[in-house]
């Protein structure tokens, strides 16, 4: 096989997200509202049909240091070795998405109501899929 | 609670990711390769400890104008209503990016074989997490 197969200029592409909508619950607030921005809210018809959905949301407070981190200790805990961030769950990575399961509470207009959802204020959402 | 939350010029601010890696299995193959980029290898240290991972990866070959449609049938059936984007599973969605959750069956260096991926060849690769 051709060590050569890595095409570098591709892979330095860049890839552009926009905001569907944001978390506008503050940090503490559980169940949190997911506000749809106008624009986007055609895209929930039949979501209430759902019990769970999937929230993929942007880290917006990490740092750009520590979307350069590729190493960090489970759970923040340092007395635990360092493990590469794709072996991990924490928010620190190059592309810092958040992806959570959450249960559908309610839905009103372009707002949801959901449980379990672990953004902070302002998280812009990205994504939101059945399951 | 006031109308005017929405801060519109926030929700149009773009994000900018950058592929980690990318498949590079042909369409059809099963297990899968993904090759990560060397720049991003260390961050895959630990990652053979599991045996299961969450692969995101950037749905690279759906058209623009499909990033544009709210509405879809479910599974392309189009003898069943139409629904909003969000409420299903759809590839078309305005921040088209595929989450599955696959088996690692090996590592060596910055290549994962893993089982079960559902991305076409060459998608780009985002995130991979524990799960």
């Amino acid at each position: 096989m051709p060590v050569d197969r890595q095409d570098n200029s591709r892979d330095r592409q860049q890839i552009m997200l926009r905001a569907i909508g944001r978390v506008i619950s503050p940090d503490a607030v559980e169940p949190k509202e997911i506000e749809i921005a106008p624009g986007f809210a055609n895209g929930l018809d039949g979501v209430e049909e759902h019990e769970h959905l999937w929230i993929l949301y942007w880290m917006h407070r990490l740092a750009d240091a520590d979307r350069r981190m590729l190493q960090a200790h489970a759970r923040g805990d340092t007395t635990q070795p360092e493990r590469g961030v794709f072996a991990l769950h924490s928010p620190m990575r190059p592309n810092p998405i958040g992806m959570t399961r959450v249960r559908l509470v309610n839905r009103e207009g372009n707002r949801l109501l959901v449980e379990g959802l672990d953004a902070l204020e302002g998280s812009p959402v990205l994504d939101i899929k059945s399951g």
